[in-house]
């Protein structure tokens, strides 16, 4: 099967899913208005993404276990799909809110979901009621298995250690109030291994390996210990792009020079900068103009921030690489699995 | 032990968990700044109510195993203790959001959370992590236990519900858009039930049991057969002090009326409206103005709510006598749970 079509079967596991929810609220009796805005939450904001994390888990399985999406039962396809489909909602529990606290607008090509007439502040309840989703299909699903509290215990676990990344982002880089001397790469690396590592590179394997019955402490940690630096990677990949890549490259305008973000970018410049160009950041990152936006991206280019990230870049591949090499296999984990993740990330440019 | 000490002793293991929270955040070596913002949401936002509900833990696992505090060890109290903490985290949790979605001013006699100086809207990450805070006790202190799966997925089930009560009552009552025809008694029954009902009765009695041993899906129901009419006679006489209590009596000034609610009260009165008052009530209900709430008070008193009210009042609770005393006890339920929590309700003037 290839690409597109896995996707297409995919994303047809969210219409049962959705259908799945909706019985559960008839079955309630709650009334017909209420059950139109759940479906309509869940329809605008769970897909629509690149469906990364949720397709991920599906990936791995197969790998795991050596088969094609050929070779799945319908019923073992759903399962593993519902997986996926509970770390998309996740994500999009996430997303709604982080929307409404960073007043952003647009997200995947459309409105803000808490910009959506009528909807305003209803959606932070509406964000709830996606994470709340999550824990519905896994009873419905998964209920019966052994793993079936460890899949508790791993949401629960990430979910609160993102929330800790967005707390620390969030009390870090305020964007009305901009003091450089609050960032460090210390607090970028927990931010983004807390925001972004845990639900988006180790969540999607975690799963994958429990309903695979690849379930021992010491394969968890095998997994983190490349996953977590990994994400680390792919976050930092993703604020050189967005100062460094251009529009049709990272298919938006990188805006974290305005928005006053603790990125990895103004972290390293931070370390290099003399007492002037110290004075230069202080008075110009943050601002909402163009001409200080300028200033800020003529001074990374002279302190050379480019060749410290491709410099940052073969040594963490080469770190990973190495340390993927040396997996043990015996109870049942592939390199494979790394492996894919690694070259999804490696030298992407979008 | 008496009333103020046992709330003493309650509030005794806040603080421990307060305590064992931060030092998850400090293994995960999380900044200071970040740690003190969560101890302060923490602190802010999860005591300071009555405890009604935590405290209601304590005194159904004291019944159901004929004991009093004095009998129960260290340990065991502090075990039943955490279940009561758990409820208020999640009442916390929920009265964080509600009053960004409202636009309260004040909760507890203190300023709103999001209202905080530099707080804003890093309150919606602060209701995620206080929601995300009973999970890592429960893990901490009930992993070992039989009942662990239950108690995850009693929290999961009662969350989920009391956001779709929410939700109903977001879409109902809107409180720009006026229009009595989205009304019902049946709204309001669902919205109660589920809003209040089940993790304010239901939940503590159902965590309660679970660690006395009583488990049998025949005894969940026996007991939630009760307490969810209880919950939803709790939350009509809270509806109807809103209107007929005096200031002395529920200590605030009832804004039901002004505000668009989609109160009992309301939906009696449009019951028994004829054309003519209908209209009245069209033109001055969830006005914000004085003489437009006394007009609707009048009608209210016109058409004697106050003896609907009353008539209701002896109704339920002799029938909820009545079921109380079919309960079968075979099993270790406590006809005695029941009764306590009727006496809470019964007649109360706040």
């Amino acid at each position: 099967m290839d690409k597109a079509a896995a996707r297409q079967k995919f994303i047809g596991v969210f219409d049962q899913m959705v259908e799945e929810l909706k019985e559960i609220l008839i079955s309630y009796k709650m009334p017909q208005t209420a059950i139109d805005w759940f479906v309509r939450n869940l329809d605008y904001n769970t897909p629509g993404g690149k469906l990364n994390r949720g397709l991920s888990v599906v990936d791995t399985y197969l790998i795991l276990n050596k088969k094609t999406i050929e070779d799945l039962s319908e019923a073992e396809y759903k399962k593993v799909a519902i997986l996926g489909w509970a770390i998309e909602l996740l994500q999009a529990y996430f997303l709604v809110a982080d929307d409404m606290m960073d007043q952003s607008k647009t997200r995947r090509g459309q409105s803000c979901w808490y910009l959506v007439e009528g909807v305003d502040n209803i959606a932070i309840n509406d964000s709830f009621m996606l994470e709340g989703a999550i824990y519905i299909l896994l009873k419905k699903h998964f209920r019966q298995d052994s793993y079936y509290v460890d899949l508790l215990d791993l949401f629960h676990e990430v979910t609160f250690q993102t929330e800790l990344g967005q707390l620390l982002d969030l009390v870090t880089a305020d964007e009305n109030i901009v003091d450089l001397d609050k960032f460090s790469l210390e607090k970028h690396s927990f931010i983004v291994i807390f925001k972004t590592a845990y639900y988006s590179f180790y969540l999607p394997v975690a799963l994958a390996m429990f309903m695979s019955g690849i379930n021992d402490e010491k394969d968890l940690k095998q997994v983190r210990d490349v996953l977590i630096p990994l994400g680390e990677y792919f976050q930092i990949q993703d604020d050189y792009l967005d100062c460094f890549g251009t529009p049709e490259q990272i298919g938006k305008i990188g805006t974290d020079i305005k928005d006053n973000k603790c990125s990895w970018v103004v972290n390293q410049a931070l370390l290099k900068v003399n007492k002037e160009q110290r004075q230069l950041l202080d008075d110009n990152y943050g601002k909402k103009d163009d001409e200080s936006e300028a200033r800020v991206k003529k001074l990374f280019h002279e302190l050379n921030i480019q060749q410290t990230y491709e410099e940052y870049e073969e040594s963490i591949v080469a770190k990973l690489r190495e340390q993927i090499s040396t997996i043990d296999e015996s109870r049942g984990l592939k390199k494979e699995v790394l492996t894919a993740f690694l070259a999804k990330v490696y030298k992407r440019s979008k």
